[in-house]
C-alpha cells in the first residue's frame, strides 16, 4: 500500500516480522525491522526519499561498491524510556560525520532535513521494535553507497542513502583482552583512517583473526610510522586511566572523532575528572601497568557503550589490569552516567537527548 | 535454456547484445558482455561455479560488503590475434594475487581450477566480444564480494566471486600530467596497499579531484611518514627514465605487485636496458628534471599497458618532461613490445601468452 507524508513517501509493510523475533535473545545485526529508508542520488542531486519495506534489492555487478569501495557509514541507537518516548542521542554528531566521511571519498552530502525527517518516519513505523529498559536499543544503520554501473576508476555519479535498523540487546558484555599492533596499520598520515569508511574496517579483519588466535578479541592500533602511539581500536575509541586521571589520543586524520568519546571527555570535566586529550606512548602505558599506576584501560563506541579491557599484550609482554572490576571504575561510572542521560533516567544539561515525537 | 559442461553450469542468454555496440567508441567499463561468472561462497566451501546471462542481482541492504568493504578484484585482459585465437596475458599472475588480496582481507582463497575454467568457459561463450587489432581487448574483472546479511564487524561467512567483460577500445591515449602527493596518502605500512582492495580506490578519489581542478589527471603518491618516495600512481605503477637508466620503486606492503611493472622489468633486463629496483626520492626526480638527465615517466598497468607522463608538479613547482614524445622513448618500446607479446605478433620466450582454447 502506497501514501505520502509531506515529504517522504512511504510504503508499509502489509505484515510484521516482530512475533517472529526473540527480543531476549538478540545476535547483534542480524535481525532488521519492517522497514528502511532508501534515497537515490542520480543526474546531480537526491531524489525523493522514500520509506519501504526491508527487502533485499538488485544492484548490478558493475556497481562501483562492488570494486572501489565507495561506502561510508554510521551507527546510532534508539532508545524507548518507560513512558514510551523514544530518544535518539546526539544525532547531529552522526549526521555531520557521516558527511564528512562521503566528503573524503569524494561522495555527495546528505541533505540534513531527509536525513532527520527519514530516521524520525522509519522510528515511527518501527516503533515497538524499540524496547524499554535499560540496555535495550535500537541500533540504526545510516550508510551510503556507489551504485552507477560503470568500473571506470574515478568518483561514482549514482549513489544509494540508506537507514536500515536492527534491534540490539543491552551489552553486558565482559571485559576484553587486546593486543597492541606492532607491524599491521589501521591507517595512514594523510589517509582515510577519521572517516567511517567501509574499507577501513575490512583492513583490520585479518590482522584481528591473527589477535583473536592468540587469545585477544581486539586489536589496539598504534601510529602507522613507529607503532609507539596508541590509537584506537578500530571499532572504539580507547581511554587510558593512569591513578586518577584519564588519557585518550587526540583526533587526527588517523582516528575517528568519535561519539561516545567525545561525550566521555565532557562527562569528565562535569565529574571533576581530569581527561588529558594527547599523544599515548605504548612506552608510558607499559611502565604505568609495571609500576601500579595503570587503574583501567576501556574503550568507548556506540555499539558497545563501554567496553573495560582487562588484559594487553604488546611484543610478547602481558599485561592484566588489576582494576577492571573495582566498583569504583571510571568504566562502570561513564556507563552508568551514558546510559542514564540515553534513557531519559537523568538531567541532560548539554542537550545531547533528541526525542523522536 | 539451461545445460551443463562438465565442470560448471551454464546458463546461456537467449539473445545478443553485440549489434547493439558501437565498438569503435566505447567508454571505459560501461558496457558488459552477454554472460558473467559466478560462484558463491557457503557453509565453508565455494558451491558449484555457475556461467549466467549478464543481468542485475539482489543484495539484502545488510550484506556486508556494502558495511565492511571486503571487496577485492582484478583487472586482466584477453586478446584476439588476426587468426582468431584468443589470448590471456599472465593469467596466473592475477589469479596469485587475488587470493594475496583476499587473504589480506581475510577472505576464503579462489580454487585455480575454477578461476581458470570460468575464464576459458565465458570466453569462449563471448567470444565474438573479443575484437582483433592491436588496441583492442575484452577487459576481464574478477571480483569478490562479502554477501553475508549481517552487520556486525568481523570477517563474513558468505562470499560471491564474479567475472565481468568489457569490451575495451585501444588506449591510444595522450600524455598524463601528474601531481606528487605531499599531503594526502594511498597506504600505510601495515595496511592494504599491496592488496587489490577496493576501498584503496575510493581512498583515492578525492584526493585525485583536487589534482583534476588543478589539471592533473593523476596522483603519484609517497609513503605516508615523510613523503620524500615515490611510490605508485594508483592504478598504474611508476618508471623513471634518467639517461638511459630505468628507476622503479620496489614493492612492499604499500605498492601493488603490478603484472605489467614486473614485466617491463624482465623486458627492459632482455632489452640490455638497466633497470634499478629500488626506492626513488622526490628530490632526485627534481634533481634530474633540473639538470636535464631526467629523460622520461610512464605509468604502467592493465587498462593503460604504457602511459607517458609529460609533466609533474610537486610543492608548486611543475616540471615539463622534454623526452616524453622521443622516436626512441622507453615507453613506446615497451608497449610496442609488450602489445606484439600480448597479441601473438612477436616470440614469447617468458611464456606469458595462455591460449584460450
Amino acid at each position: 500500500m502506497a501514501n505520502h507524508t509531506d515529504k517522504i513517501s512511504v510504503e508499509t509493510s502489509e505484515t510484521s516480522k516482530i512475533n517472529t523475533v526473540d527480543f531476549s535473545n538478540l545476535d547483534f545485526g542480524r535481525v532488521f525491522t519492517d522497514h528502511m529508508f532508501v534515497c537515490d542520488y542520480e543526474d546531480g542531486k537526491w531524489q525523493d526519499p522514500k520509506i519501504m519495506p526491508y527487502q533485499a534489492m538488485t544492484f548490478e555487478p558493475s556497481a562501483r561498491v562492488f570494486h572501489y569501495g565507495q561506502a561510508v557509514f554510521e551507527g546510532m541507537k534508539a532508545y524507548k524510556d518507560d513512558d514510551g518516548k523514544v530518544f535518539l542521542f546526539r544525532p547531529k554528531a552522526n549526521f555531520d560525520r557521516i558527511n564528512k566521511s562521503s566528503g573524503r571519498l569524494a561522495m555527495p552530502a546528505f541533505p540534513e532535513n531527509y536525513f532527520f525527517e527519514g530516521l524520525e518516519a522509519l522510528l515511527k513505523l518501527d516503533n515497538d521494535w524499540i524496547k524499554p529498559g535499560v540496555g535495550n536499543s535500537l541500533y540504526l544503520r545510516p550508510f551510503v553507497i556507489a551504485t552507477e554501473p560503470a568500473i571506470s576508476a574515478s568518483p561514482a555519479n549514482m549513489y544509494r542513502f540508506m537507514i536500515i535498523c536492527s534491534p540490539a540487546k543491552s551489552y553486558y558484555n565482559s571485559a576484553v583482552r587486546v593486543l597492541i599492533a606492532d607491524h599491521f596499520s589501521r591507517s595512514a598520515n594523510g589517509g582515510v583512517g577519521a572517516a567511517k569508511a567501509a574499507g577501513n574496517y575490512a583492513a583490520q579483519f585479518y590482522p584481528t583473526s591473527l589477535a583473536q588466535k592468540k587469545g585477544f578479541q581486539q586489536v589496539v592500533w598504534t601510529d602507522a610510522d613507529t607503532h609507539t602511539l596508541l590509537e584506537e581500536a578500530g571499532t572504539m575509541n580507547v581511554f587510558f586511566r593512569v591513578n586518577d586521571t584519564l588519557i585518550t589520543a587526540p583526533t587526527s586524520d588517523r582516528i575517528l572523532d568519535g561519539v561516545t568519546r567525545k561525550s566521555i571527555i565532557q562527562l569528565a570535566e562535569d565529574l571533576g575528572i581530569t581527561c588529558d586529550v594527547r599523544a599515548v606512548t605504548v612506552a608510558e602505558i607499559k611502565a604505568a601497568a609495571k609500576d601500579g599506576s595503570l587503574k583501567e584501560i576501556f574503550g568507548a563506541g556506540t555499539a558497545a557503550v563501554i567496553s573495560p579491557i582487562s588484559a594487553f599484550e604488546h611484543q610478547d609482554e602481558l599485561f592484566e589490569i588489576s582494576g577492571v572490576d573495582a566498583e569504583d571504575s571510571y568504566a562502570k561510572l561513564f556507563k552508568q552516567t551514558l546510559l542514564n542521560i540515553q534513557h531519559n533516567l537523568s538531567d541532560d544539561k548539554h542537550g545531547w537527548r533528541h526525542e523522536v515525537k
